[in-house]
């Protein structure tokens, strides 16, 4: 007989944060519609000729090691190769074994909340966050405490009264994540001011950040900004990075930089998950590193995603109701609108796909609810053409809604 | 103040499984010792040119899709040639959704674990077992019930009066964890009888069974075997298998093949822990499974490691003290021996080092303790000479501490 499967489930699997919107959306991938959905970086960005070129030599001369197994920590070469290029910019990484390397920032993300979190730890995240996090900290039954964004990114303020009230409760949190540039959904980047403010906090109330960096190395302004690792002088900040938007996200390669103590833990973690990532992926990124290809391939994603932003900034300008707001991105793949109340944009979610363009509604970003009238766009990915029409469809059906 | 990182380490962390023998392990990597410990295929047969020539084609025709995002159960063209390849070797896939691509046969015994088993679930496992799915069964706080094996594989008359006794108190196991063929650490294979013992009771009592196979594709003997598998007519063999041993573990492909129901679940479980596998490693093991470098590859797999193996056994036959045993394996990567009582080969551990060679004690492969007198040498990747060598080194070792 047939064995009764959900029977089998396991009461964490069960728990798994699902996606209502999944669905509607892999629809999206097959069809004719304009995603400004997804997160998915422009293709004429990577680097084909000279990453066709670099796997060649990295299997002709190297191909025993780079299709064997590899240290669970990562490839000490490609470690060495990252705390270089992380020291130029500023990262400090005092020895290779401060860095493991994992399968995309993703998995940074899960090792970091495994390694730290017990259930009902407290964890703040950014309001609204990057939703792949929160559903991190959802798994590990953390609780979050949602701390809002303003054009100047996490509200320090209203940070440091949430914590003079958890203390007086006997309680603090033990971990605070954050996109500090160019954040994921909002597209706002933190002050000087709020890094400095929020670094005392951690040392006041003995917190650890996890500082997410995916998009700081092509900005599409000029802004005056330190990475929170950079100004950490007690070892507070864990820093989160990847290759996925200046290189290729098809070869899953993230890294955590952090304290050696707790990069073996999140070691023994992944060991049990995977062994360990790709040799291949990490011969060919560390060799795009080495020869420059990164650098060189970063004034092209700069020029190419904001001719695209500006043009979704544009259409918005033009064709969104009178009332939305959004900030301008100095940075990343997404603008955030808040639309004027009325609107609930997972209702709409269906109406705009048959209408031929789908976005992500931004409830889900918001870790305590609220945010019906918000919506994430991507520019990154669409041509801009496309960008264009998508928006000119969506700002009719909301001014629609809204008459 | 820098922070005591101690007390942030999560309580799951701190429970991680840490393998007492790993820092001399990770010495002997380093140094000029011959290691029988570790579990690597010899790199000559890897297809280095096929791979090269796939890796620039792909990355010509196919960069725009190999370098990007792919969905998280594994990228469809690829679970289309695994589903045909599956099926060629008597693995029926109805529909490519039965299979989830993951980063390494690692991953998919933790997604497994992860999916079916609650804290004090039961599992069965095979004694001694394959020790990297023991841990992530202690990971996820199974309980843990070894069923001894002989020359025929895990014995299912033992298991039986186990299923019998668990019975008697109102419990029954949730998962089987098999390697059925070549079994790792020692080497054995389950006798077709076993099989459908197993099949009988798995039905019987209603529980699943993991089919882990990593090596029934490469074998030293003939052997009259069919996967369990291919012999269920319930629905309850997960299939899990990889691509480290047949083409490459720097690619880091492994998969799993069940019921839709169970696999949407690692589905879910696996996007919040990784996103998705890398795209480009499974586009270059697509194409070599299409161009059939695979199946070529077999035959000097086989001619290769068979001599390998033959070394050992003859060594093992000469070197080794009286009443040592061990079994002639018919695939795989390792023999397992039991050596006369009143040899602790964990205790010996540094003095065999010393005298220039490693291997794996045995104690550890042991669910419920025991095997202080066993240890697990590995032919795959040493030289012969080295084989040869190694052998007499350890035989004459064991034989003085016996004296």
């Amino acid at each position: 007989m047939q064995p009764s499967y959900h029977d089998f489930i396991s009461e964490p699997a069960k728990r798994m944060p699902r996606s209502d919107i999944r669905e509607i959306l892999r629809v999206v991938e097959k069809g004719n519609v304009i995603s400004l959905a997804g997160g998915l970086p422009d293709p004429r960005v990577f680097p084909l000729e000279e990453l066709e070129e670099i796997s060649r030599e990295v299997l002709l001369k190297h191909g025993d090691k780079a299709l064997q197994y590899s240290p669970t920590r990562g490839i000490r070469l490609f470690r060495e190769i990252l705390a270089e290029y992380m020291g130029k910019r500023g990262i400090p990484v005092s020895d290779p074994d401060e860095i493991i390397v994992t399968v995309g920032s993703q998995q940074a993300i899960y090792l970091t909340a495994l390694t730290l979190l017990n259930p009902g730890d407290i964890v703040v995240v950014e309001s609204p966050g990057y939703l792949a996090a929160l559903n991190v900290f959802k798994i590990v039954r953390a609780e979050m405490v949602g701390i809002p964004l303003d054009e100047d990114g996490m509200d320090t303020n209203i940070l440091e009264d949430k914590l003079r009230s958890l203390s007086s409760q006997g309680r603090k949190p033990k971990l605070l994540y954050t996109v500090p540039t160019a954040q994921n959904p909002s597209g706002v980047t933190m002050s000087m001011e709020r890094r400095k403010h929020l670094l005392e906090l951690a040392s006041q109330y003995d917190f650890l950040i996890v500082e997410d960096d995916p998009y700081s190395y092509f900005l599409y302004e000029p802004v005056d900004f330190k990475p929170l690792k950079q100004m950490d002088k007690e070892g507070r900040v864990i820093y989160l990075s990847t290759a996925s938007k200046i290189l290729a996200p098809g070869l899953r390669l993230g890294w955590a930089i952090g304290p050696r103590e707790i990069i073996d833990y999140m070691e023994l973690a992944k060991q049990n998950m995977d062994l360990h990532t790709p040799s291949l992926s990490q011969y060919i990124a560390g060799e795009a590193f080495r020869r420059g290809i990164i650098d060189k391939n970063i004034p092209r994603i700069v020029s190419l995603y904001k001719e695209k932003r500006d043009v979704m900034l544009k259409a918005l300008e033009e064709y969104f109701p009178e009332g939305s707001k959004w900030v301008k991105p100095i940075g990343g793949f997404f603008t955030f609108v808040y639309l004027p109340r009325g609107v609930d944009t997972k209702k709409l979610l269906p109406e705009a796909v048959d209408r031929g363009v789908a976005y992500v509604p931004g409830r889900n970003f918001f870790p305590h609810g609220g945010g019906e009238n918000t919506l994430r766009l991507n520019f990154s990915f669409p041509p801009a053409e496309k960008i264009e029409e998508g928006i000119r469809i969506l700002g009719k059906l909301f001014k629609e809604k809204l008459a």
